[in-house]
């Protein structure tokens, strides 16, 4: 008898949209997209997506089976399978796995956007085959998924990989987590973009970003005018990018990993922050580490790495860290 | 049949004496202490100690087995097997384990002393039944020992958990290790000795610690002064304390641990340190880690910590990363 084909459907819940993909066999996939509205009602945005899910699973072959649902999202708990009032979200806190369950009766499992694209990384991407690396994630916040002998670094509540959430500056950036001075007030696309008003706030040089208010910069105009040859945009970059090369030089002194890999909207800047960290990354690092360690950007297409590593939660239950299946089952919903 | 009763030799190489002790049933312990003699010739060393292990052996009732020897030292390369070139020793690097291999014929490991640390809390002392902590070596230099779901963190090559060379300031203090800024430089007994030396400068206070010369200041001489109420002494704890509970606030955000365990020579100095670094680690948490880590000193008895935490190398293979059995063979030598 042949055996049969399995699908797996992957959710990439961001802040504007959310895109939903068939992950099928080798990796095929095929996504669709709906608004997120994260001013509204959750309850709706789960009734649209239970809705596109369905459409989707009528794409599945005869005779195929679809295993699960991944879902990669902001302030996800992995353990309670809910949505923790994320950043820019009005929805609170939403039990997400639980109302899913109630219409599709396979496992769901959840988890946030940096362990996802660690998990897409190892199963599609430039990690393949490493045992040790550290996804970065730079956009409007800072991530990570830290994977640790091939698997994903958890914690004790779920919460372990809040890179961004490092303080790196006493009495530092005011940032979003109450707190002050934390990696992701400088280097996220926001913190890109605090630098540059500072810039132009000590330097005399002239720039067409003095022409554009505050309220209306960001860091993807900042890179355009690096592209360009601004001096304030590519001293923007180079500050951040020299302040994540030493952190990434100290984070190779925690984990001793591979590779990092750098992903998310402000990693799409390519060279023009990729240089400043390579440069700043090779300063700090201790002399041992010199070549050992890879610093790359994600290679995963942009809108696919989320939903591909979401649809990893279900087909790798052995990347999680608990060995015992009785512990895998409290991150993965069962069946009914 | 009754079972035999297992023992183990568990090695803990100091800069000055190296403790042997042999570990029966229950964690039973007998240990002797030779002289490490770290400028000496490393041969000789071997040899008194295989003679040391000998000695012990014959207090192994008859019916019992010798299961193998673990090794605590600094610098050690627990893939290799090899000791290489610790700070203060004029040794080089030292294959001890196949040197060892070479009398005993039964398995033998080494890892370094922040990793011994960590096993013998999780098997003996505050840590038993916890999955994720850390535990922070502070003496001449800062280590750790980082335990994710149970296993040792060792990272590629076995060089994880270096929390001493984080920079925590660009073009800080220098450091043993050729960079600046490494945490290691501020809070380990000779850091806390050069913050001394800094207030001594900056203050007018009266200090009994003004008519100590640099060269022989140390840490313990700094401590008891607070103990005695010196104001110098007092504060050079408190910047002390404040970095590392900030460092250790970080470090919750990066691993979501149970707990975190001081260990060591700085660690001795109980609540003149423990107060400021507890004060710093509350004001710098996030919010939601607040009441759920422990911040503990180690209540393994001095002299013996160490000797059991290596003998669990021996005595607990599951604490390792690799599940494949064959790769545990790698860094615990088999039998010829």
């Amino acid at each position: 008898m042949q055996r049969r084909e399995e699908f797996i459907i992957g959710v990439d819940i961001g802040g504007t949209n959310t895109v939903v993909g068939l992950v099928g066999p080798r990796g095929s996939l095929h996504t669709s997209t709906i608004e997120t509205m994260s001013k509204g009602d959750p309850a709706l945005f789960v009734n649209r997506l239970r809705r596109e899910i369905t459409t989707l699973q009528g794409g599945i072959p005869p005779e195929s089976i679809l295993k699960g649902i991944g879902i990669a999202s902001p302030a996800a708990n992995s353990q309670a399978g809910t949505i923790e009032d994320p950043a820019n979200f009005s929805w609170g806190t939403v039990a997400i796995v639980n109302m899913m369950k109630k219409y599709f009766d396979i496992p769901i499992a959840i988890t946030n956007d940096g362990n996802a694209a660690a998990l897409g990384e190892m199963e599609f991407g430039v990690a393949r085959g490493m045992r040790n690396f550290i996804v970065i994630t730079l956009g409007t916040g800072v991530g990570s998924g830290i994977v640790v002998d091939r698997r994903l670094l958890f914690g004790q509540n779920g919460w372990a990989g809040e890179l961004g959430h490092v303080i790196i500056e006493e009495a530092g950036r005011e940032c979003g987590c109450g707190r002050a001075g934390c990696l992701e007030t400088y280097i996220s696309a926001p913190g890109i973009c605090r630098t540059t008003l500072e810039l132009l706030a000590s330097r005399h040089e002239e720039s067409a970003l003095r022409n554009i208010g505050p309220r209306d910069l960001t860091a993807q105009t900042v890179c355009e005018h690096a592209r360009n040859g601004d001096l304030i945009a590519i001293e923007a970059f180079e500050i951040a990018g020299t302040i994540l090369g030493r952190w990434l030089a100290n984070a190779t002194a925690i984990f001793d990993p591979e590779a990092f890999i750098l992903f998310g909207g402000v990693a799409n800047a390519g060279e023009i922050l990729l240089k400043p960290v390579r440069a700043s990354f090779t300063k700090h690092l201790m002399n041992f580490y010199r070549g050992r360690v890879q610093l790359v950007a994600s290679q995963l297409q942009k809108g696919h790495a989320g939903v591909l590593g979401a649809s990893v939660l279900i087909s790798r239950p052995e990347y999680f860290p608990s060995q015992e299946p009785s512990d895998i089952g409290s991150s993965i919903s069962s069946t009914g």
